[in-house]
């Protein structure tokens, strides 16, 4: 019998997609459902960048870019850090790529030995663990929770360093709990992988929304760090799948080669759209879709907290809250289900980010309106009779 | 020091790049230079596909899709099988990708196991033999040549096969070399890795730029071949980077769980223009350019061959003639450079498609008017002296 390599036993699919489906027959019913399941921006991409792109479009610029994609938006994304964050990183190191998932496909390519370890916050975004095992890299995770904001600790990186470990990876803001690290503790992580001579990994792709502070960029904290951004969620472009990545220097040549064979480059049009996206005009619709997020951040979590889900960690970007459910509910992945069959509401059960206690949480997107949160609340009141 | 990972050893830069490279300078320093070493149509995306994807971004549908894809793409693709090829092939068994290079890039992720060994046609698109090392798969080149026109044999894939060999991927038609597998070859074929216990992965890339016969797709010999396909070539959507895979039903899972957490979905804007791709306005289009095409290389081919160049395999198909230059130099990789500096026209030198006699080899890429076509020849004819 023909088999499937030995790796896909141990990458696994979305359990939310189960979810979603079940979802999507209830609303064929006729049933109204509230979608906070889903981690995408529910504004449409700014008119300024589906504008670019419609020219581009008509204008014929749709063939083939450089591998690292176009001259003029590798020095866009360039001025943006001198500009957003006062930190200068050299174009040559950007390479514009396939959203953030490209990115990292790339770094994992360019980095993973067989059988080499890498420690990754759990919970934590699956995907990435499943990209670095289709690399044949090892996923270590280290457990993480309220004490350290869901974030790894220095102390807790050096214990879990062994022999084998070639790297570390963080996300800040994290997915799925919005907590941010600081400059300070970036830093001190690096530390801890240079000591080590491991490779710092830090996806950085929903900076731009946080909501009490503009998060700090790895860059700022050494040109040896991988730094993993995309134009998908602050720039709303979820479906045009581009994002990018700042190389440390000695990797450039290795990761362009990869780039030239495994995808030869991203999106054109996508491309040129996203050289609109650090306009005035479009920065100006995003921010005001930024305190569009915090608004309903700062509804929904004190809402949540009334009626006993437990949010732990502090959720000061992206647009998810990570809720502790264990006062309310045996395991999250039955109360997922519970609660889209009895009151409509979709949420992602922890399942989906690790094995660290997921049967504990619960995460909600604030992804849809305030009207619909309110809606959403108002029905979970009714199911757990507060 | 931090290093790549070790395969990044075995993973090679295009060499073209270099003579790209020098070409755009001499033309920066105001050199005509003729582009015959470029592997995409000089057309533009055709208007009603580009239209297409303007109606779409204009009305917001820009957001995530399916892993595997827009259902109504899926749909169309299939009809394609069903109207064009007369063959059934279920939506369910069908992903959109991120180019064909996406879906090679699924593919091995698949199916390669670390060691394994597949069979490969060389020369032959030097990406193939990269990403399958990238998923830590080992290429094993089968030297083709004019007797078997550039194409693997039963016999040879037969004798090439050993314990570790996991599987063959072939090309049809063929880059550099443009020639075809007919039904029965590849049946053939697709029986030969039976036998072994193998998987068999078609490429079809070049499919409709033939141009003395329909091809004929490989879904036709069997369920169980993995047939891969691209909107950017024969529908001119290169930098669009859609493709597809025809999938066999067992790996269906495993593929999907694959795109969920590598790729998250193809280009969406891109999705929406491909569904114009198969209305019969796209496909007159097409079909004439087809034509041209055709002019091209009955234009191109005898002129080299008045030259010296020696043409040894049946250019059916594609848009590239691979060409035998012993006769007029010792080196190809010297030539193009010479030829290149000397002439303005820039070509492909063997180097990039194989370790199989590429120092005798050069290919020359019909993706420019006959006009410049035709004062390319002038140019060769002057500079050998014919």
């Amino acid at each position: 019998m023909l088999r499937s390599a030995a790796r896909l036993a141990d990458i696994e699919p979305f359990h939310v997609v189960e979810l979603l489906t079940r979802a999507r027959q209830l609303e064929a019913e006729g049933h109204d459902i509230i979608h906070m399941e889903i981690g995408e921006p529910d504004f449409p991409t700014p008119a300024p960048i589906a504008n670019a792109a419609v020219d581009a479009i008509k204008s014929g610029k749709t063939l083939y870019t450089q591998a690292f994609g176009l001259p003029e938006l590798r020095a866009a994304i360039s001025d943006f850090y001198r500009q957003r964050y006062g930190v200068t990183v050299p174009a040559a190191r950007i390479a514009v790529t396939n959203g953030a998932s490209g990115a990292l496909n790339l770094a994992f390519a360019c980095l993973a030995d067989p059988g080499s370890e890498w420690l990754l916050a759990d919970p934590g975004y699956p995907c990435n663990r499943h990209i670095l095992r289709t690399y044949e890299g090892r996923p270590q995770s280290i457990a993480v929770g309220p004490n350290s904001n869901f974030q790894p600790t220095p102390t807790q990186v050096s214990a879990a360093w062994n022999e084998l470990t070639a790297g570390l990876l963080v996300a800040s803001p994290a997915n799925p709990t919005g907590t941010l690290l600081t400059l300070p503790e970036i830093a001190a992580l690096a530390e801890v992988c240079r000591k080590n001579n491991g490779h710092f990994l830090v996806d950085e792709i929903y900076h731009g929304l946080t909501y009490e502070t503009n998060a700090t960029t790895a860059c700022a904290a050494g040109d040896d760090i991988w730094v993993i951004n995309s134009f998908s969620k602050y720039f709303q472009m979820t479906g045009w799948r581009l994002g990018w990545m700042v190389i440390p220097e000695a990797f450039v040549r290795d990761v362009e080669k990869l780039a030239q064979n495994l995808v030869l480059c991203p999106s054109t049009p996508a491309q040129y759209a996203a050289l609109a996206a650090f306009l005035p005009e479009t920065i100006a619709i995003l921010e005001e879709r930024r305190a569009e997020f915090r608004r309903r951040r700062d509804f929904l979590a004190p809402a949540l907290e009334a009626i006993g889900f437990h949010i732990t960690a502090r959720p000061e970007g992206a647009f998810y809250l990570y809720c502790d459910c264990s006062a309310l509910a045996a395991d999250s992945f039955t109360l997922a289900r519970d609660l889209l069959e009895k009151t409509g509401v979709a949420a992602t059960p922890g399942l989906d980010f690790g094995s660290n206690a997921p049967e504990k949480h619960i995460r909600f997107a604030y992804t849809t309106s305030v009207d619909r949160l309110a809606e959403a609340v108002e029905r979970l009141r009714r199911y757990f009779g507060r």
